[in-house]
């Protein structure tokens, strides 16, 4: 059975993961007959956004990626610092703001931004070992950060793709459901909630990038 | 088209609502073809679980169930008390320990423990109007808390099947994606993550109370 580790960066879009890509990742991977282990780096929050008021939280509240993570995982996660990718077929993060306040600083720094050691590990040891990267929603620009030139999409937000042409990388405008492969690197990216879209398209967009990493697995 | 109000009652298993149950709830509807609207009360959560180690958070933190709730709405959510049964075709309650703890006192004190005001009230109007109301995973016992004589699953878990039945209602044994139909109450009930059961088994269940629900809308 073929397993992929899912990357989470904290739980809920303007300061995590976004928690129906994480969830639908989740399903896809299932539903193809595959199988998951969920991480996240045990770090600090960038800060606590209330998700009603769209606000940061007043009282500096701080949370811990791991431990946020852990509400989509139901406590099924480990540290990010256990990933040891000979235990792997495939490495995917799925989005949210999260990837570029906590996995990385893009949300910030752009182009010149920094990214999490233990996400670069990840992200280099299965370049290296030529197994399958994917990453939805923003998320592709941390990948683009990570191995620079590298074909990926984020949909067709122009500031974003601007960034990552930036980083080195060359961007794809896509539609919903689409996953533009660099099969060079073994990198599949797909827009889903980068783009204006509803729960059934993120679904599409998690379901094929699925589909497309498995036929490159052997 | 048909819509569905979603109740939430925060966002994470052991302290809200569960976010696969409440994610695939909202994929169901719209892949079946109608639209939702989700809302949670706004008040405080009882405690705050760390879903990594399992144990209360040490410094006494608290949130509140709509902020949190509006992390699975991506801030898309109402107030529960904006509620009016005259807008919807149908009620949703996604399960979690949420239910057990905010929405209602049942994981503390059973079959004599209260449900919120605004939770009671919306399941009423539902009931007065004929309506459907759905519940997933534990909601079930706080549907039975609030009408009693009506006939419900949460699988197959004896403990919480005697409490329903101390409620006075009357609890049905179910496996993976049965749905449980009260058809003179209009009451939809399918166990989810009250059994062990791993995410294509919930996708089924979420799937299938929609279905069931959609058969009774005209």
């Amino acid at each position: 059975m073929k397993k992929f580790a899912v990357v989470l960066s904290g739980c809920g879009v303007f300061d995590g993961a976004e928690i129906h890509e994480a969830t639908l990742t989740m399903l896809a991977i299932k539903k193809q007959g595959a199988d998951y282990q969920i991480f996240a780096p045990d770090i600090e929050q960038h800060h606590v956004i209330n998700h009603y008021s769209g606000k940061e939280m007043k009282e500096k509240e701080s949370r811990n990626v791991l431990v946020e993570s852990a509400r989509i995982a139901r406590g099924d996660i480990k540290p990010l610092d256990e990933f040891n990718s000979s235990k792997f077929d495939a490495l995917l993060f799925p989005g949210g703001f999260g990837a570029a306040k906590n996995l990385s600083s893009i949300a910030f720094k752009g182009s010149e931004a920094e990214v999490d050691e233990e996400v670069k590990r990840a992200v280099k040891e299965m370049l290296a070992a030529k197994k399958p990267i994917g990453a939805l929603c923003i998320s592709p620009a941390v990948i683009a950060k990570i191995i620079g030139d590298v074909k990926v999409t984020i949909g067709q937000e122009e500031d974003t793709a601007k960034t990552i042409e930036a980083m080195g990388a060359t961007h794809i405008a896509t539609d919903h459901g689409d996953v533009v492969i660099d099969d060079n690197k073994m990198v599949f990216t797909t827009p889903c909630y980068m783009l204006e879209a509803d729960i059934t398209q993120v679904w599409d967009g998690a379901y094929n990038i699925v589909e497309a990493m498995m036929k490159f697995m052997e």
